[in-house]
């Protein structure tokens, strides 16, 4: 990774192994944890160029703009770092109400109630429909 | 890592290939993100049986019961997994009110602005006192 050109803020961050540090999103309005992503170097430099949540897909590897697909984005509206540099938290105004590809508002639906993750929160809007896969 | 006697509840997490997930702990009343740390399969089992967090100290390759050096413990109040299954959210009630290992209520005291990293929360308790390290 080249450093010439990158905003010194990035050299803070205490990158694992294959670049990137774990960042949680978090509705700057309801308080709710929405998910849990990863960046990279550049999507955290995108994510504050841009204003807007901009993470790095493990599966795809590459750059994934929160949003690009279904509209929801996330506006960027706080960037903090932890005390060791390997964790961000991303205050963000979750367009479209939902963060999760489920179509919920939040990923963290499941919770661990008489020994099963059970799913207590409904589908806002149904993939199909937020994704244009349908017909 | 062997299945027989362990809770159905474990089979249903992707972690990672060192046997991890992240966990995210929030403050079940002020709704701050306190922090992200790691749980292991039997981290994990100990939080539910114990009803409190007890992480995988990746340095130290050991189970972390929060709190086992300052009192400051996590009582586990609520326990979500996300729509992969590969991130935890932990409710909790932060006891002494600082999560922190510099002292301060969560570990996300520093904010961009203008570019940098800037601390924008103080030290409630000096660390010497915390851990006892001190004179």
């Amino acid at each position: 990774m080249t450093q010439s050109n990158s905003p010194s803020y990035l050299n803070e961050l205490r990158w694992n192994e294959d670049g990137l540090v774990p960042a949680i999103a978090k509705d700057w309005k309801t308080g709710k944890v929405l998910m849990m992503a990863w960046m990279s170097a550049e999507s955290l430099r995108c994510t504050v160029e841009e204003g807007r949540a901009v993470y790095w897909s493990r599966s795809r590897q590459a750059l994934w703009r929160k949003g690009e697909s279904s509209g929801n984005t996330q506006q960027l509206k706080e960037l903090r770092l932890d005390c060791d540099g390997d964790t961000l938290l991303l205050e963000v105004e979750q367009l479209g109400g939902m963060a999760c590809h489920t179509g919920r508002e939040h990923c963290f639906y499941r919770q661990l109630t008489d020994g099963e993750w059970q799913t207590i929160e409904s589908v806002l809007k149904d993939p199909k429909e937020i994704y244009g896969t349908g017909s």
